[in-house]
């Protein structure tokens, strides 16, 4: 996606040879008209496939899925869970996710009732590099009997396995802007 | 806002006499009509004061804060982050928030980049009950000298001392919806 691409060579900071700091339009401070724009873009990508329910991860995954969610007709949200610990009541579908930024390990979970059986669920996130989050994601899918219709990223880290990893899992993946490498603090973009 | 009180009505549940759950549609599931309706509603109240920041903290408090943003005109969101530790850098505003829900005291940090002096700030919130994160939010604004235009509470559990606590500092506050007792499991709830 042109704007985002634009936003991520104006602003986007490169710090050593894998460390990508968005934060100031993406994951801490956010560019509305852009999230929008980013909104459009994944439901132009995955209509056809008639997703009945966003899903992302708690925190900055939040501000995608609505954004796309209004742009597919305002079809429901569902946010997963983080928790260091795992939970111990049957109500939930779990996923172990590894943290490569935090180097820690996170439960991510989802009431079970908001994930219902056979339901067509979009999975957006913000970010994929190593591809734990969504890999995660798809995982809480397919332990509610549900279909993963598509994988939306907003900014892929295409220099790490993230995309390979799920697409050897058979998952459709979208990114709107890849960042292929760091040369002296500069991010390499292309759509 | 009447579609609200609707779905608080309909959907959510009381437990004992304090415990409110209104996660199938406010903070785990995410009802999008209803929180584009919402961001309207907080724009409706607020745009004459002329936000030009909508701040909130993760994780559930993004998806009103971007909606609200959208309806003002695309300004820009920024979400403080949660953290159980001090920061000890001095590159963010930061405040200390306790959680009666969990019973555990946060800091609540935003960049110093991100809240510029000077700025008029919308603080947005889901949830209003003892009004520590509001009161937080605020204290991270009148560090950065940025003035607090108002304050957008989705729910409101008016009987709990939050909204007295904002006023005596001399905050304007608007809920959406009150919530103003449990009787035997049902919520009490009025606009």
């Amino acid at each position: 996606m042109k704007e985002l691409v634009e936003a991520i060579c104006k602003q986007g900071v490169g710090v050593g040879t894998d460390v990508v700091k968005v934060d100031m339009f993406l994951n801490h401070r956010l560019d509305t008209a852009l999230y929008v724009k980013m909104g459009q873009a994944f439901a132009d990508a995955f209509l056809e496939y008639q997703p009945e329910i966003v899903l992302t991860v708690e925190a900055s995954g939040i501000a995608a899925a609505i954004t796309t969610a209004m742009a597919c007709g305002n079809i429901p949200v569902v946010f997963a869970k983080k928790s260091p610990t795992r939970n111990v009541t049957g109500d939930v579908y779990e996923s172990r996710v590894y943290s490569f930024t935090h180097g820690v390990e996170n439960h991510i979970r989802v009431d079970k009732e908001y994930l219902p059986k056979g339901a067509k669920v979009l999975v957006v996130d913000d970010f994929l590099a190593n591809g734990e989050a969504a890999e995660g994601l798809c995982d809480l899918v397919n332990q509610s009997g549900g279909e993963v219709i598509g994988v939306g990223i907003c900014v892929e880290k295409s220099f790490q396995p993230g995309r390979q990893k799920l697409q050897d899992l058979g998952y459709r993946v979208i990114s709107l802007a890849k960042i292929t490498g760091i040369v002296d603090g500069k991010l390499q973009v292309k759509e």
